[in-house]
């Protein structure tokens, strides 16, 4: 696969690439401390809610390092610590607290042993939430094909690509799956203001691929759909509650709005992880709220006049009324979802609260 | 009143604020010939369908002193070309074509009278035009405000205010209106992509008259909708059809799926010059479809990576079934339109087509 890559894990450190400088510049930062990671998490360096998890567990690996190893209830109150720190980097991500959970759960299952084995178990187990995270993708690709057909037009919203995970993407898994079987797929993207993820990143990773992509402002999704050009949208989210209702990018909601008046299939891409078992609706999952400057300034410079007041949620929620179908690694859930979504899951795949 | 100005006539050359400058920069352009008229019609120095039709006239004022003066026929082939190259500067605003209709035909009223007599009544009634722009606008103004409650927040999107027109504006005539009645109203206003009209112009003025006013990404609405904040939509537009379906900036017919998703009333404020007799639908209302680099570049800067394709459609049609009313000079027009716009329509109301 000739996708872009988000993270890697080199020589015990973390490398991400620099989400805030794309598309113009292509830079990467190594992260040394979990304190580095929060930091890269806070400031979008690394963004989209599975790379953000596995951003996460890599975290964890280098907090464990840091902290002290004389005994595994010293070491375990650091990493514990370090889980809460890096917990409130983005609050509206579900897989940055499932990742944290499970790499706190795997030092518990290792504690009998000495603290410089636990090491290495935690940095096994934050590679092999890496690759597992590769290969839910893949299979979540295979699935939204299997929902389109050669020479559909999709929209999507924001970047769910290979920049949001840790390869291929979810929502954006579907054309790079169709692309390594020689299928072709067309992109309308929606650039997704304020921070424009969209025209920055996902259009970046389809250009980059050599896919037939559009670029349009977020308000003309509505026409696009009314001229006929899209057969599906498909997006990304971060965050899905035990009765469906989805958490993603501000304007998500607004597009199901209208997909339902044209429609026009409306699909979530989600890894399991993703699903929130603990959140029994919409209601219940945090919407984070970022400064007002996301809105007036662009590029470092002002766009609006001074005076006046913003408002700036990051993310919506699309009632489970509004989904065709949640398309995870482990099969495609359609409605009822509370009912279905129950059907696929399996002990490791929410996030062990303690 | 305190809002701000658009244009002035003074002392025969047409004074336009450059909008393209604003909210950082209050800069006058001074125009003398109808070249100039054009260029800065077609850069959007001046925007707002009505502003554009008050401005088109004026450039035809100062097309008649261009033209030559040894008598009608020369002058008025001249004055004719004008108008047909002034018309091509924005395709979609009607008030344009009015505009420039209406000062040929003044013209030809005065085809008996020395070429000299013409300029002078040709400007007259350029600064006639103007005036009744102003006194259309504060009817409208009051006609809106009767349709809401003291304390309402209103989502409006573009800029359809005092810089839109000679002054007031169409849909924000109704916060001005208000204003000089005391009357509380709140704005929540959609930033406008891609030419964001709505942070710059919409803010500005609001935040310049002292109104309390929001500034949102245009894929907020839906959220705010959701959560009851807004008492009603109202938008100015470009071009009105027979039938009530109506042109405005890209956004607006998405924005009335959602009105009508939440319940919202979703009002057209639009001066009867603004309804195309001559045009049965929104079919037959033609599009303009701007650089795909409002899109791919921001304050100069590149915000997409190159070969990215755009689609960037300056305009979009909401059909007259969204709309809960039309609000005009001369009265507030519900459904069915195309029976209750015709109950309203006078000789001089409409383009006079030759």
């Amino acid at each position: 696969m000739d996708s872009v890559t988000s993270l890697e894990w080199q020589d015990g450190v973390l490398v991400l690439l620099d989400q805030t400088l794309l598309p113009g510049q292509i830079t990467y930062r190594v992260l040394g401390t979990v304190e580095q990671v929060r930091d890269a998490i806070r400031d979008m360096v690394v963004r989209g809610a599975p790379a953000i998890g596995v951003a996460a567990a890599y975290g964890m690996a280098l907090a464990a390092r840091q902290a002290p190893s004389d005994g595994f209830p010293a070491f375990y109150a650091a990493l514990d610590s370090a889980g809460h720190m890096l917990a409130l980097s983005r609050p509206t991500a579900v897989n940055l607290s499932w990742a944290i959970d499970r790499m706190l759960a795997k030092s518990r299952a290792c504690s009998e042993l000495p603290v410089d084995f636990i090491l290495t178990e935690l940095e096994q187990e934050a590679i092999a939430i890496h690759q597992e995270d590769i290969a839910i993708n893949r299979a979540i690709g295979s699935n939204l094909l299997s929902l389109v057909q050669p020479g559909d037009t999709i929209l999507t919203h924001c970047n769910a690509g290979a920049l949001a995970t840790a390869g291929y993407g979810t929502a954006l898994s579907v054309f790079f799956v169709a692309l390594e079987q020689g299928i072709e797929l067309k992109a309308f993207i929606d650039e997704t203001r304020p921070r424009l993820q969209g025209a920055r990143l996902t259009a970046f990773e389809l250009v980059q691929s050599g896919i037939d992509a559009t670029l349009v402002s977020d308000n003309m999704a509505a026409v696009v759909m009314s001229q006929a050009k899209i057969q599906a949208v498909i997006v990304g989210c971060d965050r899905i509650a035990a009765n469906g209702d989805t958490a993603n990018k501000i304007g998500t909601f607004g597009l199901s709005i209208l997909a339902r008046h044209f429609n026009i299939p409306f699909y979530i891409a989600a890894p399991t992880p993703t699903i929130d078992w603990d959140c029994p609706s919409g209601h219940d999952i945090p919407i984070e709220e970022r400064s007002g400057e996301e809105i007036t300034m662009i590029n470092g410079e002002r766009i609006a006049p001074a005076g006046v007041k913003t408002y700036n949620p990051s993310f919506d929620v699309t009632p489970a009324a509004h989904i065709s179908a949640i398309v995870t690694e482990r099969g495609i859930v359609r409605p009822p979802f509370a009912e279905n979504l129950a059907k696929i899951r399996e002990p490791w795949s929410g996030p062990k609260k303690n």
